[in-house]
């Protein structure tokens, strides 16, 4: 038996693509799979050198770069494990992943050096730092560039790996508590990574653009499956969308991945600025859906293809993947819209069963709201020296997700809240994700989130939060009115509070946590 | 951890796609994959009323029909193993495999049964027999039909699998006298499956016809990969050329799979009787590549897309994949179809190599000759009950084809020749020494050598060369005739030559390289 170990995808690369431009770096400096190689083999005796040893653990906070990316086969070949940090979090979250993963090296964008900087002190594990970017040496960390060259770039002599060892921790912040450390294997990275190119057609033709952070799960482990493929990666370290336009024109991009609020903002801005991209383009999003009206425009005005996945930390993280099956060409106009963005059909190696309470799968009438429960290849081995929660979170082998969801007649999942954002009203279940979508399509509204308000006579009441478009106004009645014209009325929000912006996590989605105490 | 087990694709083909047309089977019936999964119920529960239990075998005996797809699926459920057996074998060759791997039931196709009939006394482990097609049971056999129909189609409760359990034992031809069993396992079919289905782009939007035979390592695995994708499964019991070609028309077919020659009786059919045949075609070929002028008809006249394979039963069996890569953009006219005809790129999972003598990689210089092997998900866990051949053939897990091939500067694979003298016509191999064997057991012959002869139908076919004893005679179509009445037809030389002496080496050992240049 062959073991599944990541780094056969790098191989595979510098065997069939060797010569090709595989990585352009946040610099716009291009490098071959070859030349890749011999860094990723400097950085692991780079990494020998300072002790790290298989099964360690090293921290990586960096956003979408070259480091970044070589990291990842680097620590393989070690045997090291990963632990990549989410950019947009405080000095404090760092503290406490840092110690609570023990691990024993930290490599830190020089950009965000400074929020490291005040911990230092505190750190229980961390024996070398090394900074990507830095000019030079410290007397804290080293200077990654020349750190690296003087490394040795012959073949590393790899570390002896069971698939089934570990290749990650991620950290996952719930809304509640400390942020718990997904731990991922080499086998459940492998096997997403099969899945997850065959669904999206991947192939060598394709370049890439990171959009989508490799922290968080490893850029949904597009590290692995675009090199597999051989396919070109530009590396994109801000989701400024003018910058994104600008390289998706540049290196004729055909794919990317990124979160619904980055898509908005980009084509807001396409319609600013019209590009010259004339090449197909899939954009792969995940999350929310984005309301159907986005959708649209995405495929008839700028001419993009739209594909919506499900996944989430814990299962690698896709297992659900939208498209319109060979049974569906009756489905035309705003039915097709419709289909499109729903979460869509399991994807091969992965089980998904939406139950209720008495864990029965729910009828497939598009409408009764059932838990999304999964299992399959890419769940997570647990949290990180957290048995209490992963035994909560995994129940005779199926990963309990938190989200609702329904199952319409032709098996397409449909996502309509996290199980706590749920608003219960006088016993009925309203989706946030339902009323939200309904503002989006006001011409006024720019974001919106639903949130309970605790009622006395009801339970919950929705209360809307809203963002209008710049030089719009608007009425709290006017919204009310709006939603009472499209909505069932228990589904109305009969309060409405306008904000400037509404808080959001790194990677895009609405803390309704904090909005929460708003209302 | 998941295990990997191949009933998991046809469970995904029936939660999302349980009402699609299925499975169009031999008579033009249509079955979904509900309907499938019905009848594979009912046939696993039969399997258990017969004292079929985990781990026993089960023998096949079957063309491309309904009752040996759904077979495949029937027989997991219960943990048995599948001895699929070739169709153009001699009634002895099945009296052997029948009894080396112990199997403890046959399935058989009515219009095969007269090959099983002679041997039925003499099987040493086969208790039940079930006769595909068969009007009625009889006092030695079963008739599926009613059989089937007799079973409850209540889901089964399914053997408790690893993923390292065998589901097939398929036996194979090698050079030296008796069939091998080649041991897969789930796991190396479900790997295999993910990476075909990647590389060869199946999509539920497939109809794919069922020309290649699934007793051949399984259709390459292909009702896996196209039943986890929902695609649409025409079977079609013969290659009759004209009969695909209407099949083809009929039911919109997209993709086929095929050996070689199959594809050379297909281009001429094609071009004696027009067909409707106006949607997009794959058509994917392994064995020997056909000659380029084939490719370019294929392509440019008919306008089906050709694509080459290669692999082999001990590798589940494909590992190599030909495509024009990101990097061929100068690859036109002659050098595209020159590309096209080799057997390309490593597929995702498999690492290919081609060494010579010393172990070492062969220049990439697309002329130096050296030893394809092979590392990866699909290479078998053996041979049944044949330890030193396994360890013959496997070493430090690399699978040794004793093929031999090059390497090109663009790292693509050509298959030139095969190490030992196995001939392979009409898709099947020959082992030379099996025929020769039969040669020395006549009273005349004092000398035989079995070399392979270009075929522009078959490829290749056997031609003997035999050297006579002293005082005897024989003529030509004598001792073709002679073979026939020993030998599988396809097994039989076409053509003898007779010499007084076969050139050899110092050591004794026949010269067979001199000897293919005679013919």
């Amino acid at each position: 038996m062959t073991e599944m170990i990541l780094t056969d995808f790098l191989d595979r690369a510098v065997r069939v693509y060797g010569e090709k431009k595989a990585i352009i770096d946040q610099n716009d400096q291009a490098y071959t799979y070859t030349e890749i190689n011999d860094r990723v083999n400097q950085l692991s005796h780079g990494l020998s050198a300072l002790g790290i040893q298989k099964g360690d653990r090293v921290a990586y906070l960096a956003p979408n770069t070259l480091e970044m990316f070589e990291g990842f086969y680097g620590m393989f070949q070690v045997g090291a494990i990963m632990v990549s940090l989410n950019t947009r979090l405080k000095s404090d979250d760092y503290l406490y992943i840092l110690n609570h993963s023990e691990s024993k090296a930290l490599f830190v964008d020089h950009e965000l050096y400074d929020l490291i900087a005040p911990i230092l002190p505190k750190l229980e594990t961390v024996q070398s730092v090394v900074v990507h970017g830095a000019e030079r040496s410290s007397g804290s960390y080293f200077a990654y560039d020349s750190w690296l060259q003087s490394q040795e770039s012959a073949p590393y002599s790899r570390a002896d790996l069971s698939e089934n060892d570990l290749c990650s921790i991620l950290y996952t912040s719930g809304t509640t508590g400390k942020p718990k450390g997904v731990m991922l294997t080499h086998r459940s990275n492998y096997l997403h990574a099969l899945s997850t190119m065959h669904h999206l057609q991947v192939t060598d033709q394709d370049t890439l653009l990171h959009v989508l952070p490799m922290f968080h799960v490893n850029g949904w482990g597009s590290p692995f499956y675009y090199t597999a493929n051989g396919a070109t990666q530009v590396m994109q370290k801000k989701t400024d969308p003018s910058e994104i336009l600008e390289r998706m024109e540049r290196y004729d991009v055909s794919v990317m991945h990124m979160a619904p609020t980055v898509l908005g903002s980009l084509i807001d801005q396409y319609k600013a600025e019209k590009r010259n991209i004339t090449q197909d383009v899939r954009v792969v999003i995940a999350g929310a859906a984005p309301p159907q009206a986005f959708v649209k425009t995405l495929e008839e005005e700028i001419g993009f293809t739209f594909i919506q996945v499900y996944g989430m930390t814990e299962s690698s993280p896709l297992s659900l993947i939208s498209y319109l099956s060979s049974e569906d060409d009756d489905l035309v106009g705003d039915r097709y819209y419709e289909a499109k963005a729903k979460q869509g059909f399991e994807m091969i190696g992965s089980k998904v069963r939406v139950i209720n309470d008495e864990g029965k799968s729910v009828p497939t009438d598009g409408k009764t709201v059932g838990e999304l429960v999964v299992k399959g290849h890419g769940v997570m081995k647990g949290y990180w020296k957290n048995d209490e929660e992963t035994a909560r979170t995994i129940r005779d082998g199926w990963l309990y997700t938190g989200d609702m969801a329904t199952v319409d007649d032709r098996h397409r999942v449909q996502v309509v809240d996290r199980k706590k954002d749920i608003i219960i009203s006088g016993g009925e279940n309203i989706s946030s994700i339902e009323v939200e979508s309904v503002f989006y399509d006001h011409s006024s509204v720019k974001e919106a989130a639903i949130v309970a308000k605790p009622d006395e006579k009801w339970g919950e009441t929705p209360h809307a939060i809203l963002v209008l478009r710049e030089g719009h106004q608007a009425t709290e009645q006017e919204m009310i009115d709006y939603a009472r014209s499209k909505l069932a009325h228990f589904k109305c929000p009969r309060y409405v509070t306008f904000m400037d912006e509404l808080p959001k996590t790194a990677s895009g989605k609405i803390q309704k946590v904090y909005l929460r105490d708003l209302v």
